[in-house]
């Protein structure tokens, strides 16, 4: 592309190096900043070297964070006795979202991976396993990818437990309230026949 | 949605803001973000500000410019007997990206339309005239729109020329090279049977 500007070039070229944005976006994106006020600008870049600096991972669950402690965990409302394992801070946006949990959240950054060369030491697992020693735990949740890595980990977390007195249950998985079993992939629906739940009228 | 902290709230909004972007894509941008070193989203940010600082118009064509003169304007070789009035600086882009274009531009910055209330006097119609008038422009190339507002900027500016020793002409339309025409619309290819070409062996 003929930017015809070395500062416009530049900012495509940092724009473009944001996943899911490629130049023709970032070019777009850059000439709508081009018609704001300096001050739209400059708020912009601030809003965005401020949030870099000052954010930080919960030392307890490692959920992004403005303090030491993320609002969830430094919540005193919220049932500290049940853990939900997820892979990452995007999971637990979604899960807040439902107002559907009570509990606290511990975030493992991934899943045990040999191929990808990630192992339980590069997760969060340690300190997990530090954290149900210390607190009083009574269950954890695995809210895990259902693939081979993700029932790897979960599995490895399982065993780490074994003896503890700790409930270990995963979220229900089947066919989504509200879908249609005919649109339903056959992986979903062969699983939530085999994992059918009793009837209670 | 919940973002547990305020440092990305602020960004996710910042991002947000921009044409095409909501708010999960700006949180998948913002996290991305996060994962990099802080000297990136720094860069990142003055990319951004130095941008929107240094950009000006091109006192001439209108484009944007780093400097007094656009590199287009500025630049000897190209012919500035000829210029391509075009409506926004995408297309003088999008012109200088086939390579065929030899002349130099004017940037109108829209078309005149009665429906939005941009008339001549908010284009840079009255700067092209002045710069027909003490150059020596030859040929005026209109490349707007063929909608009717575009069509009615062409009519305008021609009838302000009337009289004058200088060329005006329109880029050439009908069915694109390699197009099948059962797939081209209607209006194309009704236009490009009328407006039929005498054939040269």
């Amino acid at each position: 592309m003929n930017f015809s500007s070395k500062h416009i070039e530049s900012a495509v070229n940092a724009f473009a190096t944001l996943p899911g944005i490629g130049k023709k976006t970032a070019l777009r994106l850059v000439l709508h900043l081009t018609q704001q006020p300096e001050e739209v600008a400059e708020q912009f870049a601030e809003a965005i070297v401020s949030m870099r600096k000052n954010i930080r991972q919960c030392e307890r669950c490692y959920n992004l964070s403005d303090d030491r402690l993320c609002n969830i965990c430094a919540d005193k409302r919220r049932e500290e006795g049940t853990i939900c394992v997820v892979e990452s801070i995007r999971d637990v946006m979604a899960i807040e979202d439902t107002g559907q949990y009570r509990g606290v959240y511990h975030v493992l950054g991934g899943v045990i991976s040999p191929i990808e060369g990630v192992g339980p030491e590069d997760l969060t697992i340690d300190p997990l396993l530090e954290r149900i020693e210390k607190d009083e735990v009574k269950e954890l949740i695995m809210a895990i990818s259902p693939t081979i890595e993700g029932d790897t980990t979960t599995f490895y977390i399982s065993k780490k437990l074994e003896g503890k007195d700790i409930q270990v249950s995963t979220i229900a998985r089947g066919v989504s309230f509200g879908g249609e079993l005919e649109y339903a992939d056959e992986l979903t629906l062969g699983r939530s026949i085999v994992a059918r739940q009793p009837y209670h009228k």
